[in-house]
C-alpha cells in the first residue's frame, strides 16, 4: 500500500509539476497535432473524448447505444448524454458507457433529454460540443481518475443536469445474450446540494465478463436548488436517496437565474467505493480551475508524445497522423492501478486489454520503446492476474479474463520484455505463468483464459477440427511456445527448453501440401485421426446434408458456421499460412523457396488477399526481408499505408484495437517495425528524415535518412553509430544502448541487406 | 424484481405475523428442545449463535480465529469480539467472521478489548453472554439478514463499543496461502451519533473464493457521546470516515451514564450496498423491540421445527437431540434471496453450499420432505449459478463456485426433484447443467466446478492417476451419470439416456480383484494404459525413491502425498468399494454374493473400517437391505447412533458438515432414510412410536411402532394405510398422498423384508 501511495503521490506531483511547467512554457507542444476524430467514421472506432495517457476516466459523448465508443459520427444522431468509461477502438458488443451525465433546459419533468450537436471540438484531453437543442456548451477535460465538466447555459431558469447511474451501453433485454452488456444494479444518492454519489454495477458486454461496479462521486461548482430521483423510470421530487433494488437510477438537479454562466462538476470514479472516488477527486483535482486540469492533462500527453520527435519538415498531415497514433496507443490498457476490488492493492494493476491478441505485436513493443517502466508495470499486472485469478488473460476488461481469441499471447509480452532485458520482472514467475497456459488446459473456461485445445495441441500436436479457431491456435500455440523457450533456455530450464523448442515446429502439423491459386502448402484443417477435412457440413434439410469446399481463401469458415467458430480467426489461410514468426525460414523452404515466396507474397498482396484491417497479416509485408529483399518490404509497406491511412476521420482501416492499427502504422513510419517476443526490429524505409527517440533512460536513439524523398525511398546502405550496417534489422540493445542509424537512400533498389537475413529458428541453430 | 419485493413482503409478514401469533400462545414450543451447544465441542465445528432459518446474518462470539465457527468450547479463550456471518459445522479453511462487534468498558485507548465468559446461554434465535471482564452482558438475537444486539453496561462511564469492518477469520499473512481469508479492503463511515456504515471486503477461504463484500449498516437504540476511528491501527478521535485503502478499519464507539442502562444496536447486513444493509434494517426491523424481535425469530423456527412431531413420549435427551439435529440442517444453505451481487436479482439465491457433497445425501431430501418449496428455491438458484456462471456448484461460499470434492453431486439433486416430482422446476435447463458437467471438461478450474478428470472419464471409462481423487471421483460420476439418465429418460431424451445409463457402470471399470481381510475385489487406482497401480512413490532422497504399498485400508493416499490429492477424499477403498447407490445388487454380485457381502458389512464395522463421521459411508449401514437383511441394518444404524451421538456438547462424532451429520441422525430416527437421486426411502427401527410429518401441502404422514422399546427393535411386519406392506423401503409419492406406516415390532428379527428388495439398476432391467 505504501508502495501505491507513493505511485500515486508521484501521478499526483507529476500532475501538478506537468501543470505549472507547461503552463509557462506554451510552445512546439506536439499534443496539439492529435486529432482524435481521426478513426471516429468508418471502421477505427475510436473514442473521441479526452483523457489521460492510459487513464482510468474516459468521459464521452454518446448518441448511440450500440457503437463501441457510444459515439456515432452520424450529425443526425442526438447526444443523450456523456458516460465516463469507454474504451477505444474495439469490435464486437461494447463496454462500459457507465454514469452518464446530461445538460438541459426546459422540460423538467422529464428523464430523456437529447440533442443534435454542433462546434464539435476534440483534442488531446479536452472535449466540446454546442448542445444545439439549448445552446448549452459542454466541455471536457480529465485527471487521470477524474472528469471534469464545464456546462455554460444559455436559458436563466429550468436548467438541469442528469446523473443517470443506470446507463450502460449494448443494452440488450435478452438476459443473457451473447456480448450484450446486461444490468444488475445502481444506487444513487444526494449527498447535500452539492454532492451526488452512487454507482453502476453491470456485467457482461464483448468479454461475457463478470459484473463490475463503477463508484462515482460527483461534486459542483455551485449548490443545485432543487433535485428529483428516479427509479425505474418513476421521477420523484426530494426523494434523496434511490437505494439499489436491481433497477436502474438517476437524478437530475436543477440550477435557476444561470443564463450565460457556467456550472463545473468535478466527477471522481472509482473501481473501490464512492469514498475512493471522491478522495481520487480531491487528490488529483483539488480546485476548481478547469484550464488548469487541462493543462496538466494535455503535459501528461506531452511528456509522452514527445518521446518521439519526428522531423519538423514533416507535412501537417504526417504529424497529424504519426502524433495521433501515438496518442490511441496511449488510450489503453487502462491503469487501475489502487483501483483493484478484486484483491490487495499491492501492485500495478492495467485493465482493459482489449484485447492482447490485437496489441502484443506492435502496441506493447511501442510502449517498451518509450515508456519501459510502464511495460514493466504492465506485465507485473498481468502476473499478478495469473497469480490470483489462476492465468493471464488474452483479453480482459471489467476486471474478468475473456475473451480469448487465438493463443495465449501475453506469453509474447513476457518473452519481449525477457530478450529486450526489462528489469524488476520476476521472469521466474513468467514462466510459470507461461507453463500453466501451455500445460493446463482451461477446459470449460476456454472462452476466457488459457489454451483451448490444448488437450488436443499437447497430444495430437495440433489442433483438430474438435475445437473451433484449430486453425490460428495451432499457429499461435507453435509462436508462444517458441516464446517459453526462449524464456526456459535463458532461465536455464533446459527441460522445458526442449520441449517446446519442438512443440514450436507444431504449425508444420497443419501444413497440407495443396496447391492453390498459383502456390503450394497451407495451414487446413484436420480430424483428430490425421485426416485432412476437404469441406465442411453446412445445413441439413430434410435429411439432406449440404457440404462446402473449404479452400485456403475461405474467410473464418463458409458464412453458415458461426463467427468465432471457424478454423481461423478473422482471416483466411492465405493470410495465417504466413504467420511463422519464428522460422520464415522453415516457412519459405515449405513454400518450395526464395522465389516462390516472393511470388506467394506477391499473390496475397496483388490479389486482394491482404486485409489492412486486421492484426494476423501484421507482420507480413516485411517477409520479403527473409528473402533479401527488404526493398520490396518497403514498397509494400508504403503502398499499404498510402492507400489505407491517412489525416482524415475515416484514416484508419479497421477497428483501431485499443490502438494497434494506429502503432503499426506509427513503427513503420519511423523505420523500424518490431517481431513482438524476438530481440529485433526490421528496418523499412521511414516516413520522415529523422526521428529522435527520447528513451526513459535518457538515451537517444536517432534514425536518420537524409537523402529520403519521394524517389528516394530505397536504402541503398546504412550506418549504426557511423559503422557500416550490412544487416536489415537492428538489435533492441543496439537501440537501448544510444546512438544513431543513418539510412543511405537512393531511387532504386539496392543490395542492402540481401545476403544477412534476419533470424529465423532453423537457421540460428 | 416484483417477484422478489413479493418474497420480501412475504418474509416481513410471515416475521410480523409469525411474532403476532407466537407472542400469544406459548406453549409446547419445539424450538425450546434446540440446543445450539450439541457438537460445539469435539470436531462438530457447529456455530452457536442466533440465526433465522437459512438465514443470512449470523452473529456470533469470535474467540479463536483459527476456528471454523470463529468459537472454541475451551473457557480460557477470550471473547474478543462478535462477528455478523459466520457457517456451520464445516472443516478445513475459515470462512467469513465478517464485521466484528465488542462492547467494553475502561481503557478508551486501545483498539483490542477481550474478555472471558461465563453465564453463556444459546437457544434457537438467542446468544447471551457475560463478559466478565467487565460485567457486561451482550444479548443477541436475528431477524433474517438483521442481527439485534442489547449490551447491558455495569460501569458507568468509559463504556464502548468497537466496530471492527477488518476483522475475519482464518487470517494468514501469507498472500495466497491455501484455504486462507485473504484481506482485500474495508471502510468505515460514522454517519451520525446513532449511526455507523462500512463494508468488508475479503477473498479466499475454505473455497479459495473471489473477492465478497460484506456491507453493513448499525443503528444505537441512543447516541453515542463521542467516536474514534481506526485505520492500520491508527487510532484517531473526530475522524468520521475512514475509507478504504486496502487496510483494516474500525472504529471505538463511547458511552457515558451507563451504569445499569442498556444499549441496543440493530446491525444490518447485504451483499449489495450500506443503503441496501440499511433498508434490511426498516424492512425486517422497523422497531426497538427485542424481545419482539426474537419471538419473531423463534416463530420461523417454531414453524419449521413442528413439521415434524415426535412421541412426547420420548426421552428429553431424545428431544433435544432431534430438534437439535433438525435446526442444525436448517442453518446453511443461507437464503441471499435479493442479495446477489453478481447477476439480475430476479429469483431465489442461496449461497454457502458447503459442500452439496456433504448435504446431498440427506440434508436436502429432508427439506424436500418438509419445505418442499425452499427445495424448488434451491435448485433454482443452482440452475441459476449454472445459467450466469457456467457451471453448478459442488461448494460454493462467498458468491463463488469451489471446491469439488468428487462428483458433480448437485446433478443429484436435479434428479432427487424430478424422481419426487417437484413442481415449478425446469427440468430440462436441469438437463442441461447435468450434461454440462458430464461433457465440458472444467480444465484448469476442475477445483472450482465440473467434473475433474472427465477427459480420462470420457475416454477411458475411468479417471486415471493422472489426476487426483481418481477414485471417489470415478464413483460418483457413475452415479452422477445414472442420475443423468434418469432425468433425461423422464425427458424423452433417449440418446442422452442410453449413453448415460450405460456409463452409470463405470465404476466397475476400477474394480480390483483383490483380497483384504477376508473380501474380495476394491476399487483400485489403475493408470491411463489400464495398469493397476500398486504402490505410491513417496519420497526421493539421495537419488533413492520410496515406495509405499497402496492397500484397501489406506486412508487418502499414505500420508505422504497431499490432503486432497489423494486417490480417494476422506475415506479408503474399504469405505468407497461400497458405494454404488443406484446398483447394490450388482455390486453384491461383484463381492460373491449375499453370504460375502454380509460378511464384508460387517467386517467393515467390526473392524472400525467404518468411519462415522464423515459422509462417504452414509448409505452404507442399510445396505443389509439389499440382501433381505433390514434387520442388520437396524442394528447397525443404532449400534452407531447409541454409540456416537448424544445430547452432549459433544454429541456429534464429526464436522456436522452444515448439518448433513445432523439430517443423518434424524431420518434414521424417524425410521426412514433416504437414498437421494431416487424417489424411495430404507425403513429402519425408528427411535420413536409415533413420528408426524406435516407436509408443507397439509397432508399428514405418520409412522408409527406402538410396541417399540429397547428390547422390541425388531420389524416384524407393516402396514401402510392398513394394507400389509412387505417391502423394506417406501417410495416418495407414498408420503406426500398422506396416510400412516404402521411397523409391528418385536424383540427378535423376522422375516419382514427378507424377499422382496430395493430396487438396484441391473435387476430393475
Amino acid at each position: 500500500m505504501i508502495q501505491i501511495q507513493k505511485r500515486e503521490n508521484n501521478i499526483k506531483a507529476i500532475f501538478i509539476l506537468c501543470c505549472v511547467f507547461f503552463s509557462a512554457v506554451l510552445q512546439a507542444q506536439h499534443h496539439q497535432y492529435v486529432d482524435p476524430f481521426i478513426g471516429s467514421e468508418g471502421e477505427g472506432n475510436v473514442f473521441i473524448g479526452p483523457s489521460c495517457p492510459f487513464g482510468m476516466v474516459k468521459p464521452g459523448p454518446d448518441n448511440n447505444k450500440a457503437s463501441n465508443s457510444g459515439y456515432s459520427a452520424d450529425k443526425d444522431k442526438a447526444i443523450y448524454g456523456f458516460s465516463q468509461v469507454h474504451v477505444s477502438g474495439t469490435g464486437g458488443g461494447p463496454k462500459y458507457g457507465n454514469i452518464s451525465v446530461m445538460p438541459f433546459s426546459g422540460d423538467t419533468g422529464n428523464i430523456k433529454h437529447e440533442s443534435l450537436r454542433s462546434n464539435e471540438v476534440a483534442k488531446a484531453a479536452y472535449y466540446s460540443v454546442l448542445l444545439s437543442k439549448w445552446n448549452i456548451k459542454t466541455e471536457i477535460t480529465t485527471s487521470p481518475k477524474v472528469a471534469y465538466y464545464r456546462f455554460s447555459f444559455a436559458n436563466n431558469d429550468n436548467n438541469g443536469i442528469k446523473i443517470d447511474a443506470g446507463h450502460f451501453l449494448g443494452e440488450n433485454p435478452v438476459p443473457n445474450a451473447r456480448e450484450a452488456q446486461q444490468f444488475v444494479g445502481s444506487e444513487i444518492e444526494i449527498v447535500s446540494e452539492t454532492e451526488v454519489k452512487g454507482y453502476s454495477k453491470i456485467r457482461g458486454g464483448w468479454n461475457n465478463g463478470a459484473t463490475y461496479t463503477v463508484y462515482f462521486h460527483a461534486i459542483f461548482s455551485q449548490p443545485f436548488s432543487h433535485f428529483k430521483t428516479w427509479k425505474d423510470d418513476q421521477l420523484v421530487s426530494g426523494e434523496k436517496v434511490q437505494m439499489d433494488e436491481g433497477k436502474k437510477t438517476g437524478a437530475l438537479l436543477f440550477f435557476h437565474s444561470m443564463q450565460g454562466k457556467q456550472v463545473e462538476m468535478k466527477i471522481g470514479i472509482s473501481y473501490i467505493s464512492p469514498l475512493k472516488a471522491k478522495k481520487n477527486i480531491s487528490t488529483e483535482i483539488p480546485h476548481w480551475q478547469f484550464e488548469k486540469t487541462l493543462a496538466a492533462s494535455q503535459a501528461l500527453w506531452e511528456n509522452l508524445l514527445s518521446r518521439i520527435e519526428i522531423d519538423e519538415d514533416a507535412s501537417s498531415d504526417q504529424k497529424k497522423m504519426f502524433y495521433t497514433a501515438l496518442y490511441h496507443t496511449m488510450l489503453m490498457p487502462v491503469d487501475r492501478t489502487g483501483e483493484n476490488p478484486l484483491w490487495e492493492n499491492n501492485g500495478p494493476y492495467y485493465d482493459d486489454f482489449y484485447a492482447i491478441w490485437d496489441t502484443f505485436r506492435s502496441s506493447n513493443p511501442l510502449i517498451t520503446l518509450i515508456n519501459t517502466s510502464r511495460e514493466v508495470d504492465i506485465v507485473n499486472a498481468l502476473l499478478q492476474i495469473y497469480q490470483r485469478a489462476g492465468y493471464m488473460p488474452d483479453a480482459r476488461s471489467g476486471n474478468s479474463n475473456g475473451r480469448t481469441q487465438g493463443g495465449s499471447n501475453a506469453e509474447v509480452l513476457i518473452a519481449d520484455a525477457y530478450v529486450k532485458k526489462l528489469k524488476g520482472i520476476n521472469y521466474y514467475l513468467g514462466l510459470e505463468a507461461m507453463l500453466k497456459d501451455a500445460t493446463v488446459p482451461p477446459g470449460g473456461n476456454e472462452e476466457q483464459e488459457g489454451r483451448g485445445g490444448l488437450t488436443d495441441y499437447n497430444t495430437l500436436g495440433y489442433v483438430s477440427n474438435n475445437f473451433v479457431r484449430a486453425g490460428n491456435r495451432t499457429l499461435e500455440y507453435a509462436y508462444n511456445d517458441y516464446c517459453l523457450a526462449m524464456v526456459a533456455k535463458g532461465l536455464g530450464r533446459n527441460g522445458e527448453y526442449f520441449r517446446f523448442i519442438k512443440q514450436s515446429n507444431n504449425w508444420q502439423n497443419l501444413w497440407r501440401p495443396i496447391e492453390d491459386n498459383g502456390s503450394s502448402g497451407f495451414i487446413m484443417p484436420k480430424d483428430a485421426s490425421g485426416k485432412w477435412i476437404d469441406s465442411i457440413q453446412c445445413d441439413v434439410s430434410n435429411g439432406r446434408a449440404t457440404y462446402v469446399k473449404y479452400t485456403p481463401l475461405a474467410q473464418d469458415w463458409p458464412i453458415c458456421v458461426c463467427w468465432w467458430c471457424g478454423f481461423f480467426y478473422e482471416a483466411s489461410s492465405w493470410e495465417y499460412s504466413f504467420y511463422v514468426p519464428h522460422d520464415v525460414a522453415t516457412l519459405i523452404e515449405k513454400c518450395g523457396g526464395k522465389a516462390a515466396f516472393e511470388k506467394r507474397l506477391n499473390t496475397l498482396f496483388n490479389n486482394g488477399y491482404y486485409n489492412v484491417g486486421n492484426e494476423p497479416s501484421f507482420l507480413t509485408p516485411n517477409l520479403y526481408h527473409w528473402i533479401g529483399r527488404p526493398d520490396l518490404s518497403s514498397e509494400r509497406i508504403w503502398q499499404i499505408i498510402n492507400k489505407h491511412y491517412n489525416a482524415s476521420r475515416s484514416g484508419i482501416p479497421g477497428n483501431d484495437d485499443s490502438g494497434a492499427m494506429s502503432s503499426w502504422l506509427l513503427f513503420h513510419s519511423i523505420g523500424i517495425y518490431p517481431n513482438a517476443g524476438q530481440s529485433y526490429y526490421l528496418i523499412n524505409a521511414p516516413a520522415f528524415k529523422r526521428t529522435v527517440i527520447h528513451q526513459e533512460h535518457g538515451k537517444d536513439f536517432v534514425i536518420k535518412a537524409p537523402r529520403l524523398s519521394a524517389k528516394n525511398m530505397y536504402i541503398q546502405s546504412a550506418t549504426l553509430n557511423g559503422k557500416p550496417f550490412q544487416q536489415s534489422w537492428i538489435e533492441h540493445e543496439d537501440i537501448t544502448a544510444g546512438g544513431e542509424l543513418v539510412l543511405e537512400m537512393g531511387d532504386k533498389p539496392s543490395s542492402w541487406g540481401r545476403t544477412m537475413l534476419p533470424p529465423s529458428l532453423s537457421t540460428s541453430k
